[in-house]
């Protein structure tokens, strides 16, 4: 799999210098990404494209080819497969459209193309797919691509890997995480996946330096392969599925040729694997920082310290409602609490007055998790002024000692989040609902870890 | 309930230029915004506070006062009423806390307060409140609001009024409405709503130019009231209700007094009366621009029309999953939008190629609404070219001419969401999900405006 993320060589077949060439996007990205590596350009003229060296066919690129990428039109698939197995690579993504999901003679091709990588041995990602890519070496092989379009992903390169069916969804990933504290790791687009499935995706980013599982997918390739891989797992998987109605279904059928799954015992699978199942779209980019900014959420009490009373009322409810309680603290732990500056209410939701200092919050910060009452913390802080800043700047590594995670909250407009993320790194939430959803999923991946590991001490 | 809103003079009392004096920061906004009327600041000294002008008490004052803001302490609250009906004052604003929510010693002073201002005829909002502001004359009586903080507010004035029982909820909003297409035109915040509550602010505003309601409430006053006034309503009410749990419920009591409800009977009351429920705190600000930019959704059908493949699949389980269906368009109007331009699908989800005009746009959007056989539309634009903001520009017109909504979202990440509204105006929702249910929320009003008129008819 190495070989689709870090390829020593890479030829684009496909690539020329006409008007609207797609595969000339590739070298462009590549050429303008500086990434360290050979580059070939495969077309009719052996025509250089951007810093790719030009040739008429694979058979002349004197060196090794690591990775071919086929953009040419569909029917010649076959063909370029055959001479990327004559060549001796073993690594290939297909990024022509075409196959399973044009019918018939689109079929055939596919079985054809099936049986060559089989009889080569080759391991291919797609047809019908925008490639891959990885932030840390500034390797792209997204079609499409437009230089400076995603120079902060490769400027600040991150943990997470994603595995989408669809170049929109990785785009908006990525546009979405240049304002969050976590960026890409790896991104690879699977398409109508006849060879290299999802599993195969998880079963890799458990090899490397990825620290969360991003996926979006439109269809299972194989069930009990996934759920295999996902139990292997010792990274969070976060799954967003299409496909949970007909309409959806039938919708990513004509878009990515998957076959219909039945929702329900999908939904129960991931419980049984420990897959996270993502309630909105924005999940797969929202949630991977409660992973890794914060400890695991091991118990179900939750503290609430909020700045603005009508938050202890909100977020009480929207924890309850997920399933954790709001304890009364302690007479002892409220007297402590008391005792750090003018609090309105201490029994939990504790709520501040407005003037306090910079101490009072670590303190409270403090107490709360050193507490054998609570599991973890949700700060609803109104940073209106700077100090609510400093202190919840030093909120993580207090988490990070009491090994219990705080899931932050801010009440300001979003504008305001995203600049507090970018500015100061600080892993905030856009809304209270985000937030008591990221100790949720904390929560549930704790269980299931667990759960595992007593399995496996049966065995 | 006018002079809350428009008073031709401004009585605060308790405001003085001591330190940290929260009536003070009345008189210095008031000053800032140039409100058109006259204002007093009552204090011991009968020192001027800003630009209102400084007496020892109420009688003292020269003119007549039509509003009485209170910011004293609490103790001395009643006799401060009672001052207020010998000056002949109709319209009071308790912003005062340490009643009801406070113990047995408040209640008795809350009783006292009630009684006198039934004697002199008095209506007061609060106590323990913020107060009333009105952004299209420039008037705010809102303690702590700081000169500066809320310019764009009153700069461009709106049509959603809101019902706060909290500051930091409203706070929130308005800061939220600064990055979107709608903006505020009333707000107030009533607090343990004593004598004035939320069924008296949806009556009033239905009397002047309002044209959607927001209530963000910690517990009903008076429930038949409430629904009675809700059902009288032309207007949309909007609700997000805290103390759907008990714990919800014990933390809003202690922060406002409220009393719990039973939160399934005010679900059903809500279906009843026509009152849309907001699932998230966010909606009550997200969710009015689909009432004051488009004709309201008249029916289930739905096409949804994208150039971003996978976002047809995603849309479709959200709008299936909302109770919407997304017909297979007749072959007649397959064939019409086929010949707009190169198209990938045209069943519905419409998916379009990257290559397409302004014209083919328009053309879609003209061809979708005018057709009988869908009642909305659900566009998925990632504006990656400029000609696809143009579109969506020209989107709102065709809407209105075919007396069908649009709800748009633009796949980007949210800050280029919250861009092409401050840019361009545009009402696109921040995701799929919110741009679903504002479809879902258009239709439960009309259906619930139906139905109230059939009931009315049968009268």
């Amino acid at each position: 799999m190495d070989a689709f993320f870090n390829p020593r060589s890479l030829a684009v077949i496909g690539a020329s210098n006409k008007a609207f060439n797609l595969g000339a996007t590739i070298c462009r990205f590549i050429s303008y990404l500086k990434y360290d590596g050979e580059f070939y350009a495969v077309n009719r003229k052996g025509e250089n494209v951007a810093d790719c060296k030009g040739y008429t066919s694979l058979a002349e690129i004197p060196g090794e080819v690591d990775l071919a990428v086929i953009l040419t039109p569909a029917h010649v698939v076959p063909q370029v497969m055959e001479e990327c197995g004559h060549k001796g690579i073993k690594a290939v993504i297909i990024e022509t459209a075409g196959f399973n999901e044009e019918g018939e003679a689109g079929q055939q091709m596919q079985q054809e193309v099936n049986r060559i990588a089989r009889e080569h041995g080759i391991r291919f990602i797609g047809p019908n797919c925008l490639g891959t890519m990885n932030a840390h070496n500034r390797f792209c092989c997204f079609f499409g691509a437009q230089p400076g379009m995603y120079d902060s992903v490769y400027d600040d390169p991150g943990t997470i890997s994603y595995v989408i069916q669809s170049g929109g969804v990785g785009v908006l990933i990525m546009d979405s995480l240049v304002s969050d504290v976590v960026n890409v790791n790896k991104m690879m687009s699977i398409g109508n996946k006849e060879d290299i499935d999802e599993a195969d995706c998880i079963d890799y980013f458990n090899t490397d330096n990825t620290e969360v599982i991003g996926m979006y997918l439109e269809s299972i390739h194989n069930g009990t392969r996934f759920m295999e891989a996902a139990r292997r797992s010792s990274k969070p998987v976060l799954v967003y599925k299409v496909g949970r109605t007909e309409a959806g279904a039938q919708a990513a059928m004509s878009h990515t040729a998957g076959m219909a799954n039945n929702d329900v015992i999908f939904d129960a699978a991931c419980r049984q694997a420990g897959v996270i199942r993502c309630n909105d779209i924005s999940e797969l980019h929202s949630m991977p920082k409660i992973f890794t900014t914060m400890p695991l959420l091991k118990g179900n009490r939750i503290a609430i310290f909020t700045n603005s009373g009508a938050f202890g009322g909100i977020t009480s409810d929207l924890l309850v409602e997920a399933g954790f309680t709001v304890p009364t603290l302690s007479e002892e732990l409220q007297k402590k609490i008391a005792e750090t500056g003018k609090l309105y209410n201490v029994e939990n939701p504790i709520d501040m007055g407005p003037t306090l200092s910079k101490e009072t919050f670590i303190d409270i910060f403090t107490l709360l998790l050193e507490s054998n009452e609570i599991d973890g913390l949700l700060p609803v802080l109104n940073v209106w002024q700077p100090v609510v800043i400093e202190a919840l700047m030093e909120l993580g590594e207090i988490c990070k000692a009491c090994d219990k995670p705080a899931s932050i909250y801010v009440p300001n407009a979003v504008d305001r989040i995203l600049q507090l993320r970018r500015e100061y790194r600080l892993p905030g939430f856009l809304s209270p609902e985000e937030a008591v959803r990221a100790l949720q999923v904390s929560r549930f991946y704790y269980n299931a870890q667990k759960k595992k590991e007593q399995v496996t001490s049966l065995v």
